[in-house]
C-alpha cells in the first residue's frame, strides 16, 4: 500500500492508493499557502494518517509515500526547488516528512505525478505517452520506456510553453505566443469575453448574467445551442489545442496521447475534432497513428501518480 | 570495424569506421535517384568494399553495417517504408544488402543517424541530447538514454515540423508557419531575396551579382561588412532559430543540444545570440541550462552515426 498526495496551490489532498493505482481512501486539507514548509508537511503527515485509517490500515502497511508539488522539484534529493505559487524555496519536504514516517519518499513535480498517474490508469504500458492537461495554465508529463522524462535538470516537459505564434500574446514566462496562452482554459475565458464583447446578441451575454461569471463552459453550452458566436469561439479554441497537440505529435509520435484537466470533460465534443486536425496534418502519412484519448482520472490523477511514482522508484533500487 | 553508409538524394556516401566513430576511409557514388533500391544497394555494395579496402581490411574484418536513408524508416526490419525523394515505397534495403554480404545490417533515418553521430562525438555521454540540422530543411534527432528517440512509430523527432505561426508561412508537410518554413537555410534565402527587393542600395545586391545567387551566406557575409539591411536578415533568421530551439528545451531540458547544417559553420556569429536568447527566455530559471553547441562532424555526422547505430545495435543483442 502507498500514500499519494498532491500538493496543491489550494488544497493538499492524499489518498492511500493500493499497488494497482486504486484509490482506497482520500482526504484533504487547505493548503493555506503563505506558511512554511515545515507548517505544510505537518498538515501532509496527518493526511497520511488519516487516509490510512481511511483505508483502515496502519502506517506499517505503508511502503512508501509519494508527494506532486508544483514548481521545480528536484527527486534525487526530495527537495522542492522552487515553487513560485507556494513561495518554496529549496524546501527539503522529503526529509522533513521522515521526521514523522521512518518511510522512503518520493518527490515529483505535480504536472509530471499527474502524468505518470494517467499513464498507470490508461496507458497500457505503452513506451511512448504524453500527458497534457488543459487548466489555468497547460501543463504535460512526457512518459519514455515507462518512467518519467524530467530532462537533465528536472525542469523539462514544459508543453505549454512552446511558441505558436512569435509576437502573439503574451506570456507569464516572459515570452509572447506560448501554447497556454491559447489553450488554457485561462484563454479560453478570455477568447469567450471578447467574443461576447463583439457580439452582445450572443446567447454567451445571457449565460454569463445567468452564472455570474464567464468560464470555460459558457462557449461550449452555448455552442450546443446553436450560438453562432459561441461555435465560432469553441471551435477557435479547439483549433488551438489541435496545432499545439500536433506539435507534440510531429516530436515524440506517442503511443498514446491523453488530454486532461476540466475542459476535457467536454468528451467527443472536444477530442473528435482535434483527433481529425491532427491526423490530417501531423507529419506521418505512411505510419499508424497517435491514440489521442481524453483522461480518466481528472482530479486524482495527481494522488495516484505520486503513489505509483514512489512504488516504481522503491522497485528500482 | 563498422562501415556507415548514408544515403542521400544526390550521393550516397560510406565509409569505414572505427569503434571509436573515427572514420578510416571514406568514399562515395552519385545517388541517381529514381533508380530502383535494388540497383541503388549495388552501388552500396561496391563502396563497402571499396572504403574496406580503403582502410587496408578486408569484408571479413566488418562486423555490421549500419545505413542512414531519408524518409520513414522501419529500423525493425530494415525496411525504408517510405522515402518521397529517392521514390523508394516498402524498401526491403537491408535483405537486399545481406544478399552482398553477410553481416548484420542496421538501418534507420538519415537525421536521427546524424544526431547519433554528433551524440557519438560530441555528446559526452549524455542521457539527453537534441540535434538540429539547418539545411534544405530542418532535421533533427534526439538521443534519450543513449539510444535514438524515434516514438512508437519511427516517425517521431520532426523538429522541424513545429508550428511557430499558426497562420503563418505554407510549409511542405500541409501546415503552415512550420519551424523549417523560418530556420531552414532555405527560409533565409527567401528572407535575403525579399530584403534585396526592399532595399536595392543593400551591398547584397552587389554581393549576390557577383556570386551568382542568392545563398545562405549572403546576409552574414553582409552583415559582417557592416550592411544594414543584411544585419536585420541575419538577426531575424537567428531570432528565429532561437524560438525554436527555447521550445525544444523547454520540452525537453537536453543536456546538451546541438546546431548542424552548412550554415552553423557560422560559429559563434550564429551561437553566441542564441544562446543569450534561449538562456533568457527558456523556462527554467532555477536549475541548470542545456549547453548549446555547433556540430562537429557536418557532413560525416551520417556515416558515423549509421556505422556506431549498427554496432550499439549489435552490442544490445
Amino acid at each position: 500500500m502507498y500514500i499519494g498526495i498532491d500538493l496543491g496551490g489550494t488544497n493538499i489532498a492524499a489518498g492511500c492508493v493500493g499497488g494497482d493505482g486504486k484509490i482506497l481512501s482520500k482526504s484533504s486539507m487547505p493548503t493555506l499557502k503563505g506558511r512554511s514548509y515545515k507548517e505544510i508537511v505537518k498538515d501532509m503527515a496527518t493526511l497520511c494518517e488519516r487516509v490510512t485509517r481511511g483505508a483502515g490500515l496502519c502506517m506499517s502497511d505503508i511502503k512508501a509515500i509519494g508527494i506532486g508539488s508544483p514548481g521545480t522539484v528536484d527527486s534525487e534529493n526530495g527537495v522542492v526547488v522552487y515553487a513560485g505559487n507556494l513561495r518554496f524555496k529549496k524546501a527539503p519536504v522529503a526529509a522533513e516528512i521522515k521526521k514523522y514516517f521512518d518511510l522512503p519518499v518520493y518527490m515529483e513535480n505535480d504536472a509530471n505525478a499527474a502524468a505518470y498517474g494517467e499513464y498507470i490508469v490508461c496507458g497500457h504500458d505503452a513506451d511512448s505517452f504524453v500527458f497534457i492537461t488543459l487548466g489555468t495554465g497547460v501543463g504535460g508529463g512526457i512518459i519514455i520506456n515507462k518512467k518519467i522524462y524530467r530532462g537533465f535538470n528536472s525542469a523539462g516537459a514544459e508543453i505549454g510553453h512552446i511558441c505558436m505564434e512569435m509576437n502573439g500574446i503574451e506570456c507569464t514566462c516572459g515570452r509572447r505566443g506560448c501554447f497556454e496562452r491559447y489553450a488554457s482554459v485561462t484563454a479560453l475565458r478570455e477568447q469567450t469575453s471578447e467574443m461576447m464583447k463583439k457580439h452582445p446578441e450572443s446567447s454567451m451575454n445571457k449565460w454569463v448574467k445567468r452564472k455570474g461569471h464567464v468560464s470555460g463552459r459558457t462557449a461550449f453550452e452555448c455552442a450546443k445551442a446553436g450560438d453562432e458566436a459561441a461555435v465560432e469561439v469553441k471551435n477557435n479554441y479547439i483549433r488551438y489545442i489541435a496545432e499545439g497537440i500536433t506539435n507534440i505529435v510531429n516530436i515524440f509520435q506517442p503511443e498514446i496521447l491523453v488530454i486532461g484537466g476540466g475542459i476535457s470533460k467536454e468528451g467527443d465534443v472536444l477530442l473528435e475534432p482535434i483527433k481529425e486536425f491532427v491526423y490530417k496534418y501531423d507529419f506521418n502519412k505512411y505510419m499508424p497513428k497517435t491514440d489521442i484519448r481524453i483522461a480518466k482520472l481528472f482530479n486524482d490523477a495527481g494522488i495516484v501518480g505520486a503513489a505509483m511514482a514512489a512504488k516504481s522508484n522503491i522497485e528500482r533500487h
